[in-house]
């Protein structure tokens, strides 16, 4: 039996405009980690309580707030699109992630949740990764982008772009646990994936799709945050 | 511009203790091929309104009850463990499922939720797949269980385990829709998987591992539904 006292938590942070899979993808892992290894409990905390909208038309509700847990052993930030431009500007957001950075074991995020680390100063001279049509913010933070389905660098570790929090996850099942025991989660979860139209051809994305957008959201959703607004902007 | 009328209603049934990857997974890519095909509506849909568990720690909201959204072009309907074994016997949920069966172009499930299409007799004698640990339940609803990552049989189209429902969404997306269209979603979702420790190693599962306590959920969860029972008995 584990005590409460011996639990470690793993808080998955949202925030309004979150995108749905980018928290769920790595929250099922753990999820379905806990019953072989019930030490690590996953946790859903927010700055405030109340049903939280997400990019999909399934809004969620999260159990806890920040104060309710302030010193997790794990903590993962997901992403989404101009609800993280905004969410880089949460005060109630960066001096959580400022504060359990100290003394949690894994720093993690998923998609653009890279960059609310970053706002916050944590990628900086770091290598990292983030969903692909933003790596020039992560780069203005001073992170070095890494294109890899999941970068660790110290207590640091970032995924790509939304689905990758699944790999994120059963990375780190397999670090904290076992190998044996991250294959039983992956078969839990029938994590066997085929693309119906294969993987990703690289060389046909363009990485700066997105950036006249980009640059108009950080006008937008940063308008009362100058300093991290001129940083992007740079 | 895509008037109201025009719109085709993609219906993801909810109810409590699903598993959360089961529907955020596909409602993830109908969300994200909205912007390219904003014909295809997504609407997460249960019984009664209100805050609902999922066998994680992250409760979610339907915004819709069944009789608001009556005839949705689609519904897919995800799977859960003895949640599911109960939501089979629901005769809400069966009800629904009936009714929107005879007017909806697709009708599909992720992982267990081919179960509650079973129990609902809509299987009978069809193609069908589910998660690997429950064939034994599917074949009893008189479907032929198929190994496969999906399987469509008809209007029918289910999918294997929890993280299955994402390759499934992408192919339906290809198919209402064309590759290109549904290649785009794969990329903003990033969906280029790296399972950490590679693909299942199939040699190596025991399908019948959890058939002592299937037997015991059937039991319990389905104690009100001896019809049903009697079927998942024989």
């Amino acid at each position: 039996l584990t005590t409460e006292c011996q639990k470690k938590q793993v808080a998955f942070v949202v925030y309004p405009g979150v995108t749905a899979l980018d928290v769920v993808g790595p929250l099922q892992v753990f999820s379905d980690l806990e019953p072989y290894a019930p030490q690590f409990q996953p946790v859903v905390v927010a700055e405030h309580l109340g049903t939280m909208a997400t990019d999909t038309p399934l809004s969620v509700v999260p159990r806890h707030t920040f104060d309710d847990v302030p010193e997790p052993s794990i903590v993962i930030v997901p992403g989404g699109f101009e609800a993280t431009i905004r969410a880089m500007g949460s005060e109630g957001i960066r001096d959580y992630l400022l504060s359990v950075a100290e003394t949690a074991d894994v720093v993690g995020s998923v998609c653009t949740g890279a960059l609310i680390l970053g706002a916050a100063g944590l990628l900086e001279g770091r290598r990292a990764t983030t969903h692909w049509a933003f790596y020039i913010l992560l780069e203005k933070l001073g992170a070095t982008y890494v294109h890899q389905r999941w970068v660790e660098d110290g207590k640091f570790i970032t995924a790509a772009g939304v689905s990758a929090g699944i790999d994120l996850g059963l990375h780190l099942a397999g670090r904290l646990t076992n190998e044996d025991t991250a294959r039983l989660v992956q078969l839990r979860i029938e994590y066997d994936p085929e693309p119906p139209f294969g993987p990703i051809d690289w060389s046909k994305v363009d990485r700066d799709l997105l950036a006249p957008i980009l640059k108009q959201y950080v006008a937008t959703e940063l308008a009362d945050r100058p300093e991290l607004r001129a940083k992007l902007e740079a």
